[in-house]
């Protein structure tokens, strides 16, 4: 049996399964879960040592559907993991380009191949996601179509790479997080560089935001993630989800946190983990 | 001629053109777009007074392509809405609940009414988008199909609606901003509820964006969004998006925004418009 499992959203070959890989190595095992809700399960019940979720992509911004789960569940943060996003234009062995009449994928990858697609004349066919289309097209057998997905998925199902990055904008990168039950142990939170996620909200105030974030720059922490979300239903009330650098048990970060609770109503840490910087 | 023409990504009847009559009111002309880039076209041409973009989902986060548009363009923003997105499952006339077997949509959509095309026994299958499915629809005439998408794709299309609200969550709405050649014309900027948009990128240094801030909680000025996205390809600076309360041409504001140039290396202001406030 393998130590280390991960649950991700998705189907064999998914990008986040991708990412499970990338990030903590070849050797662990994976667990495909239908829904984001069963991530959360698999590491709640122990069945998986950690749950990978997708919470923001760059052309398409934060997942707030996943913040929401991580406050609706009592997990930990303990990895950040940015996946470079390539789509694959994948298709049975011995298929050539010029046999591709139509090209199967989600949406969403669709769209963001759009210019390079016009350019080879294919039909475009909307599935469910990248990896089933691509299970799908090693099912049906079919030598005039083509699907997009993940180089990983060019190997579960035994399909050929005609091309890679067929996204017309390449600076499409998606930020993973790792939960687990327990919060990642660190012997000196001064040492490395961590990062730590809080989510609070503040009364809609004039100068709220202002007070809080006083916090972390009266003691010199450097923000990298600020976003502000109405509280649905609660028009007066604001979430905020703020990253910041340094480790929470490192003390001005715990200080920072200290003073941050006096100013806000709701205050929940969600985690620190080493930073992990974007490849470009 | 209608006086009042409003392009919009999609097809007809899709949850854009919902937005532009919503906002606009039934006396306008919409012209559908296959691409955002192609809403801005219209407008930048004179063929359409406003093009309406989505930029936000209570659900699924801001969706930075369209900001990214914006800042290639020099259009303005003068008015904002906030849609209600409800998924209806809708069949040609006749058909009955229990004779649907099988629910297409934009693979969101049917993410969204997870639970409750679960407990219908459906089949999901994934199209390229909500009011593409309805138009498919009518035109394969089938009897055991029904498709998730706005009330108004069943007037375009002219089919049943068989139930309104499908979606799992139903805080789900999407804020739409309205793009025009010229800037709204306003006499008293002091007067009425506005809304300022504005972009502007920070060197990443602890403390920047605290002082960007200043400028408004200096001068009592209330945000009532913000965030940060890394710019790709310069890992060292962050772009904000900033919406604050009031209009850029009040004394206050332009006051708070000429400040913000001090510290900003790069600002944009994205236009000053009515307030509309979230319907719950």
């Amino acid at each position: 049996m393998k130590d280390t499992s991960v649950a991700f959203q998705g189907e064999a070959g998914a990008y986040s399964e991708l990412a499970a890989f990338e990030s903590f190595g070849e050797g662990i095992s994976t667990l495909p879960c239908p829904a984001f809700e069963d991530v959360f399960t698999a590491v709640n019940s122990g069945e998986c040592s950690y749950g990978l979720l997708p919470v923001e992509n760059s052309l398409a911004g934060s997942i707030h559907r996943n913040y929401d789960l991580m406050l609706r569940h009592d997990l930990n943060i303990v990895r950040e993991y940015h996946l470079r996003v390539s789509h694959c234009l994948l298709a049975l062995p011995g298929v050539k380009l010029e046999d591709v009449k139509s090209v199967h994928s989600h949406p969403q990858a669709l769209a963001q191949c759009e210019t390079n697609l016009a350019n080879l004349g294919v039909k475009k066919v909307a599935e469910a996601d990248t990896a089933g289309s691509a299970r799908q097209l090693r099912q049906d057998g079919d030598l005039n179509k083509a699907v997009l997905a993940s180089s990983r998925a060019a190997e579960v199902y035994d399909l050929e790479i005609l091309a890679e990055h067929m996204e017309d904008n390449q600076v499409n990168y998606t930020r993973f997080l790792a939960l687990s039950l327990e919060p990642l142990k660190v012997k000196e939170p001064e040492a490395g560089e961590y990062k730590t996620s809080v989510v609070f909200s503040l009364m809609n105030k004039p100068g709220a935001l202002f007070k809080a974030l006083s916090v972390f720059a009266l003691r010199d922490i450097d923000l990298t993630k600020i976003e502000s979300r109405p509280i649905p239903g609660q028009l007066w009330e604001y979430m905020f989800y703020v990253d910041f650098a340094g480790h929470a048990n490192a003390q001005n970060c715990k200080r920072a946190l200290d003073h941050l609770g006096e100013l806000a109503p709701f205050l929940r840490l969600l985690g620190s983990y080493p930073r992990h910087y974007i490849d470009t």
